[in-house]
């Protein structure tokens, strides 16, 4: 159950098309799955996401692609969204993510949490060390 | 302006006292930030948080130090917990974070973000094959 | 399954039917969702709630009934209220909303989401120019 | 006190010029707030999120600039990024929020975290009659 | 700095000045704080939330008040609202809360983020034992 | 559909059988629920996180067991953790929560989110007089 529906013959539109054709290259996989096919209920905005997520995750960067999904992961738990933290798994593991990593990620991101709430509850001041000019 | 009030001379208690030695020789430095300085009116707790984060932040363990402070700052940033931000940015960028990787975790955290809520907002539905079992 | 059980024969209680009566009237339609039905297990709280959602909602007031819908929809997805962003989308599309218009509202809520997360990582100062006595 | 510093002489690098620049010719003012100056610590970064962020809010698009801003307001109390409140209850404003408005746009969110809360809370199904293929 | 002006003498409307007066009465004190100063730029929108705060808050209820303003202190914290936070951590020393009370609650708010992050992260499927039905 | 598998035969392992154990002698029951069940996928995960809970949660302290759950509940409903609504909610029931307390409860951390939203959004600066050091 959504809130909209994804469109069917999706690909007879030119502009959808090309971004599945897109997807399916720059993963090396037939597979589509369900966010891009619901999200093409409007092209430009289909366009506009797959960009943005194709340069940030899947060109080479700074960071490795694991490390990357690990960090989606973890923004994903934080702010709940049950559908990126499954396919965003699936993506660290389809990446290299071992067991013993995905259990470290989970140790990180719980205890993240829970020095968070406690440092917001407490309303600790930011030590003056920690500004980005103190070595400057 | 905190609701606690860190107490003075805080290492005449011995606990405080055991915490604050054990930060400084696993940091390698004298510098005891504000959280534990603070975290300080509560032995206790102090005791507890400190060998929590210890434990799986300055421990070795599946993931390396610098990639572990990366998914604590996404989660702080979620979580929207100034402090922590600007303690382990710093943590990190010590930890050899350079200023590059630092573009490229704001790219995948904001990315992250803004695909989150476009998937909560359309309630897309979970593809079977991210089950943990798919492949089983 | 949820954590209350909705009354049978809610409108056995007088508190109930006056506001189900009211709702049916507001609404001008026989359908009470759910939410009413759950909240009906406590019935003063189910009179605050409906009187207060009543007022905002329902009245005439500075904004049209379709930009509260849409902007109601918008807090729902940030806090995942998954209940609340079926309720509401179906609410803004009886109200009017067009399909551009909703693909409108998820492209302004997710770039709000990306920014949001860019900002509170890198921690930027306000500028005074923002201030609501600045032009003063 | 920020995470990062923005750079000095920022437009001697062409890439950040020729941003600030687009700012100044869509805004019509000589204006460039922090958000974008502390960004400009990455030009790649900027140059993604500035055309992200002029061709959602600052283009012609279903919904007029006016509800845009108030809808993006909505997602940053939301999600607590005080810097994107101020800067976005300011460019509200400029595009012609009324206090009445801004007083409506306030009492629908906290209406709406109030219901968030209360039907997270409750664990409310989901009404089959608010599903897109409902009426289908 | 905040996105509104507190209305300068404030208490000549008498909206206003009834809601203030009923403040100090059900208070016992004549200080004012300042949410209630900035929410009076729209005395309907003061009326409203003062009235559902004192009924929820002030008022004898199935909780004691200090039980009610640690909760209150909890939602806050997960929400992160300095003001409030501060504000409610104030009330629940003024009715009674201890030192090693507030310990308590920050290590039963920590403890349950971090748990809510792990659990969020696994997905975890619930209980049927957990039902509301399920005893019935 | 969960991220990991729970372990077939889980107390093969001594130190998932030993948790185990000492969980159904702390609640005196011999069920386990699904939480512990997935943990277990790793060991020392599983031994640190039950040790926190239990010593939290079931053992004697400042605040009673009924209390630190309904604090439990409220964290969880405003971080979105649907597992653990449910399950701190049969718990705190267990511990004696009446309906009206959990009515009661449902108030205030709806009427919590409620203010926690408006204050957000007009950026109230915080009285010197909520200061810890002000009565001191």
């Amino acid at each position: 159950m959504a809130t909209v529906r994804p469109p069917r013959d999706a690909e007879t539109d030119p502009r959808v098309k090309a971004v599945f054709d897109d997807i399916r290259t720059t993963r090396g996989t037939d597979f589509i799955n369900n966010f891009w096919r619901y999200l093409a209920f409007d092209p430009g905005l289909l366009e506009q996401v797959w960009t943005d997520v194709r340069d940030v995750m899947a060109k080479d960067s700074a960071l490795d692609g694991k490390t990357k999904e690990m960090i989606y992961i973890a923004v994903s738990i934080a702010n709940s969204c049950d559908y990126c933290i499954h396919s965003h798994t699936a993506s660290a593991r389809a990446r290299g993510m071992t067991s013993a990593e995905y259990a470290d990620l989970l140790r990180v991101v719980s205890t993240a949490a829970r020095t968070n709430h406690l440092v917001n509850g407490m309303k600790v001041p930011v030590d003056p060390e920690f500004d980005a000019d103190h070595a400057g």
